[in-house]
């Protein structure tokens, strides 16, 4: 009997999330559902990363009514969502008490799996929610963010590992968001974990396809002990995105390994999305085929676009190059963090202003707070001159301890500041997507009667194929670049500070 | 040490092929030429299959000097081609003498590495061109074409491979024509020929990429022990194409296996062809992405646009399931046939007419010709009762013998028909082409003092994104279906014979 192997289908989150700038809308989802929910996948990824963000930003589509209604339609599978952990969705850090009731709500409304991860691998960031997670009595899975560097070793991954399993955590992933992950290594940690932390821990590996090498690693991950995969329907994978489900499938024929999908379902969710996917002709990414130069600049794909972008604006778009090359210098000087949101944007800037203005002559906040430890801390030990310099710029102390531990309790004032709003429904949810977006959330409240923006449009009524959108200049995401916020930063350049704020183009 | 693995380069031949319709003309591949002559390829694939009768139909330019200039300008790669066996590079049965002339030019002019395929696998057909690649001391590389059948087992591929080898082929090809080849097959082919013929035969492994898992297959048969694979430089792979170069490279890191191929190479090439591809928009296949229904249909991508596009023309669009659902039983009929040019538009265009008139109503002369046995013989017996129908209708018998042994000398009469041509040269490589196509060299001879056309169009001068070219009718080629000809079928309707002529739209 072949071992089986469970499925993770990504198409109703990370798929459009990495192809179509998360721009899917709920109404162009909700016909696949029966399918989704009967093919016989492991679990459905369908909220979280940036979802929530897109939702209220541009689809006027209330997030948690989202969940509720995957909650109705996929009555028989587990949904899951990818949380940043101390982050939740949002971009900075949250005190406790927010996680907890974050946490609860998603449960409570109908969330089954929580992958939890942090940028820096830094587990005192993982706890918290983590922790509230099992609170919930749900699936508590704990991510390990693949990166490359002389630091990164099989070892160390290990050792997350069994950090992540005393935290209490149902699961493993390791979470690939560069498509970084080659096969051998894919084999090796698998393998590692498996026999480091016994047969029974769970492994899910989560792969992007951009470099065209990680269907292999996925193929030796199962080889190694792998139990799930994730993977998006066929019309909506490859590229920045990843790994056609059908393809994992027909992949596994024959071998020791099988999984239980429905084939027929398969076909027909391949082709209603293949029906959807031309109604996002503007949003869809400008990566086709594989990029393998990743695995030398370490650089996921949307940020080496947003770093162009950022470049042709102050018309230097030829020194392209040599920003590629101080991307792994800057990495170095923090410490070797891996390169996924918020992280990869902060090295990605800071090293467009290395090269622009002389190295580290000016620091934007954020990379001085990556050095002084305000986001974690990093595997490596940072630069002491550059350390140095931040703690000057930013007049703040480096800290060792977790950030979170800095936070006073803010629930209530988040509260008083959310019911305060016109359209807010004064419900624990509504004070959590103010939480999460306060800049965003206010507009939302006040239009959300207006009903859900489908931003969609017929192919035929579109009267040429249109041009790639214009590059994000800061993708705040989980690492592929989606959605387009302004950027403000603090800069100090010949001891003056100024704010500077970068707007997409 | 990792062994090292080596790669045919496929970017001059069966890239351009499958993914822009054979368009690309020599000019836009002459300034890759030195940085894939030093890249460290085993091979460089670049002449035969379509690009022959596309140099002569459409861009004006004579193959043979083609060769030429690739032999100057490619002095330390070897040069590798694609050859039909006793079809050569035409679409009809050639006498032996025929045979003999055009492999010893093809040699005299600079190519190194024949690799010979016949569509039925009939043994018979390739004895005669391996033959004579072996008299010119040239590298003969006998082909097994792969498909799927209840009849076809692993055993059987062994078989051939042995009966390929007593003929002193120096290498094997396993030819995955339809990206068919899923990993254990792969692995379990490469592994049981090595082990029945010797670890020391050489086997190459060619797979197209469409289905999405045959880039596992290579990593599959590189663990049986596959010497050599094929690929395409990335920025001209993946879709109906081949697996990309450089992911190859990366994916072998860190296993026991590695290439000789140079890095930075790749990545001027990559680059170079990455702005060559916009070039030939209006003939870029429309596939993208991958198509898995082909491992149920066993139809080669294009051979299912062809027979969407004959529908369409008799307004029966709409029964295009009916075809792909009869395509199998049309190919059990006919013993089994690999679908490869030109068996896969032979049997596809009976489906389309089964499905339109009723079973076997109407055959074409082509599908007669297959069931009597003059393609050759199929792995499957074919069904006594159509073999009946088509012998009455084609009014001729059934043959066992190998097709070119009906054939009398020929090469005295095919020379003085091309020598009396306006614009012939006298050449014997002229007479060769007329040979193949003495329908189109005529018109070829009197335009060749204008010079070769480059059909690439500057991306800026095209007013929009132009819509996929329509699909051929009838694709003369090897399999993956560029080359738009007519095709005449002799009809045989209620007892009276027609001729009909089917055109592309």
């Amino acid at each position: 009997m072949p071992k089986k192997i469970d499925v993770t289908e990504l198409i109703l989150r990370d798929a459009h999330q990495s192809l179509m700038a998360t721009r899917m809308a709920m109404e162009d989802m909700i016909p696949a559902c029966e399918d989704i929910d009967k093919a016989g996948y492991w679990s459905v990824e369908c909220w979280g990363g940036a979802t929530f963000d897109s939702c209220i930003r541009f689809l006027n589509e209330d997030p948690w009514e989202r969940l509720r209604t995957f909650r109705k339609l996929l009555p028989n599978s587990r949904l899951q969502m990818l949380l940043r952990a101390q982050n939740l969705l949002g971009y900075r850090h949250y005190e406790d008490g927010v996680v907890d009731r974050f946490v609860e709500k998603s449960a409570e409304n109908g969330m089954d799996v929580f992958r939890v991860f942090d940028a820096l691998n830094d587990i005192r960031n993982l706890r918290r929610s983590i922790k509230a997670v099992k609170k919930t009595g749900k699936h508590a899975q704990g991510t390990i963010c693949y990166t490359i560097s002389p630091l990164h070793t099989v070892t160390g991954y290990v050792d997350m590992a069994e950090e992540l399993l005393e935290l209490g955590c149902d699961s493993l992933c390791i979470k690939d968001m560069a498509a970084l992950l080659k096969p051998q290594p894919a084999y090796d940690i698998v393998k590692a974990i498996k026999q480091t932390c016994g047969e029974h821990v769970r492994i899910h590996v989560h792969c992007h396809a951009t470099t065209g090498v990680t269907m292999v690693s996925l193929m030796k991950a199962i080889e190694a002990g792998a139990d799930c995969v994730d993977t998006a329907i066929s019309s909506l994978s490859l590229g920045p995105g990843h790994n056609p489900t059908e393809s994992l499938v027909e992949m596994l024929d024959g071998t020791g390994y099988t999984t239980a999908l429905d084939k027929q379902r398969l076909l027909s969710i391949k082709e209603y999305f293949a029906g959807i996917r031309p109604r996002y002709a503007e949003f869809l990414s400008n990566i086709t085929g594989v990029e393998t130069d990743i695995f030398d600049s370490q650089i996921p794909g949307g940020m080496i676009s947003n770093m162009e972008s950022q470049l042709k604006q102050q018309g230097a778009a030829h020194k392209i190059k040599e920003v590629l090359l101080e991307v792994p210098r800057v990495r170095q000087v923090a410490g070797f963090p891996p390169l996924v949101t918020p992280s990869s944007q902060i090295i990605g800037t800071q090293a467009v202003f290395n090269v622009m203005m002389g190295d580290y002559k000016v620091l934007t906040g954020e990379f001085a707070d990556l050095m002084l430890g305000y986001y974690g801390s990093t595997l490596g030990p940072r630069d002491p001159q550059v350390l140095q310099l931040a703690a000057n710029q930013a007049n703040k102390e480096p800290i060792t301890c977790r950030p979170a531990d800095m936070l006073k309790p803010e629930w209530e004032a988040l509260r008083s500041a959310a019911i305060a709003l016109p359209g807010c429904n004064g419900s624990d949810e509504d004070v959590l997507t103010f939480a999460m977006f306060p800049q965003v959330a206010p507009k939302f409240f006040s239009t959300r009667k207006d009903g859900p923006k489908n931003l969609g449009k017929d192919p035929s009524a579109v009267p040429a194929a249109p041009a790639a959108p214009p590059a994000p200049v800061h993708a705040k995401d989980d690492g592929k670049g989606p959605v387009m916020v302004p950027i403000n930063y603090d800069v100090t350049f010949n001891g003056k500070s100024t704010k500077v704020t970068v707007s997409p183009a």
